[in-house]
């Protein structure tokens, strides 16, 4: 049976979004049970007691706030983030969860679980939604900035070798993310990416920004620094256009009874833009799944990310990886 | 009196818009005449006779469509888009607008109106709309790949510089586009333009992609490879968001009625998103303003484009760029 490590207390809002995500999880999947990190006193008056057999507490108290740099994080080994990720490394759980501090999670789980073979620097992957009721899957979007093109070679076997085996896609299509779909569009690192990607079968080439929407591709890679970018975009419109709404709503009362018949549609939006139906981030290339969720997890977000963590730690994608990083790089790529 | 050339037949549709904005802004600003480059007989058709004192017709029947290519664009000096640069060059028209290929444009223009003193490449800038109903004008979007912090620091200077002689805003705040608000956030170009951008004044530090859409700043520096991403990300949310409320709508009926109720916010909606409202994007860095229009721009488009281009000509932009550039510029950077 699966266990699977979870940062109780990584959080913006505490343990209790966090602990009901978890009850939530578990009642709906009874094959696995979970290790929380955290505060047992805290805990065990959210856990209700007919869950303590499948949930069991490992004690601490210290959190890492976002205020604390991801370095200092490395130093505090009895932090909530640092023995989940040790229960994993030491073989005792799967998989984790955090919600907290990204930065440290991404650094410790790269330090302490280790990166697979043939992987030079982990990536964040995200899925984005489209209009077609899909979504795609877009890396890396913040675990590195100046990567090179043997690195987004390595983001897109990743990227791929996820969407087959974890979301279960048939034959996932990878696109290179461009200023321009033509082969001479790009800057020197995509212009030289472009090569190595067109050795992976179902590499469609450059793709926009826009087609991240529109669902031309299933897996979009990028560096760190424009998927950072692109992400916050992406969520600084959707924000807008909502605020946008909304204060032309008050200005009449027949707008605001249109939008009370419309209730639908804009629910129907917010859970094709919600990230809690995604739950987190899976952070691509360590040896084992680690999900970073949003500091501001709802439990539904946390169940989600659980869910997350549950299928890829079901599947191989770890040899996957290692094995085509081998296949598509041809030996003066690997030098 | 004010003249501002037009390539008058570049567009995705013709030259139909394009005369439509041309008589459109002609009726609503008494101060300027145009010279219109195109066919002469198609123009003819086009232009009411009372407005046949304000506009005069240069011959040019060659149009670089979407698919020549920038280069070849240099060598054909009889098209409209070549004609209409070369008006502003010669000192008979001050400023000049196209919906024409725009890197045709770009390259022309910095190739044959030349380059203000001081800048290395010129740059494009748009404007986006933030949910506080300003604007926040963003550069480069497209003119450059892999800028260096010498070209960031220059667009900087640019983009304030129209913000304050063109857009006239009192003292614009410039953002650097970054993966994060903290200083030590970046990549390697971005942080050495920190270094260089502190010295203006107004520097507001880096910013996110979500900030271009709270108003956050006045402009917002990025590499135009970057900026791309960034303007095709914003529009492919946009159009996203639009779709799934429209494909809910279908499901209902009662929607249906909101929306109808509703209209007046969405088109409030369209006004703020819509790019005819701005016109076109200002090609800075040139020694006179070059707007560059959506290929599939309608007559209000154009209409604006063409008041942009009056406001730039009105304007002391160039002298003030070159002015800035020596000031900010220490000795060793300019070296």
């Amino acid at each position: 049976m699966l266990k699977i490590a979870i940062d109780a207390m990584g959080g913006d809002f505490g343990p209790e979004p966090i602990v009901e995500g978890l009850i939530e999880a578990l009642r709906n999947n009874i094959n696995f049970t979970a290790i929380a990190v955290g505060n047992k006193e805290k805990l065990l008056k959210l856990i209700p007691p007919t869950f303590l057999n499948r949930i069991e507490i490992l004690e601490s108290e210290d959190v890492i706030s976002m205020h604390d740099s991801a370095t200092d994080a490395l130093k505090r080994k009895e932090s909530t983030i640092y023995k989940a990720i040790e229960l994993v490394r030491e073989g005792k759980a799967d998989a984790v969860v955090s919600a907290g501090h990204s930065g440290a999670t991404m650094s410790l789980a790269t330090l302490r679980i280790g990166r697979i073979k043939g992987v030079s620097r982990p990536a964040i992957a995200t899925l984005m939604p489209t209009s077609e009721n899909q979504n795609t899957l877009v890396l890396d979007v913040g675990a590195n900035v100046d990567s090179d093109a043997k690195n987004l070679f390595e983001f897109a076997i990743m990227g791929q070798a996820y969407a087959q085996s974890v979301l279960r896609l048939d034959e996932p299509i990878i696109g290179l993310l461009s200023n321009g779909e033509e082969e001479s569009k790009g800057n020197e690192v995509t212009k030289e990416a472009y090569k190595l990607l067109s050795k992976i079968p179902n590499f469609g080439g450059n793709v926009e920004g826009s087609d991240i929407f529109k669902g031309t591709v299933d897996v979009v890679v990028c560096d760190g620094f424009v998927g950072n970018i692109l992400l916050k975009t992406a969520e600084g419109v959707a924000d807008t256009i909502g605020k946008i709404i909304k204060k032309s709503l008050k200005r009449s009362l027949i707008s605001i009874a249109g939008a009370v018949l419309m209730r639908k549609v804009f629910k129907n939006l917010k859970v094709r833009v919600d990230y809690a139906e995604y739950g987190g981030a899976p952070l691509l290339g360590v040896k084992a799944p680690v999900i970073i969720s949003h500091g501001k997890s709802n439990p539904k977000a946390i169940k989600n990310a659980i869910f997350q963590a549950i299928n890829a730690a079901s599947s191989n994608l770890d040899s996957i990886i290692e094995q085509r990083l081998v296949k598509y790089s041809t030996k003066e790529d690997t030098l």
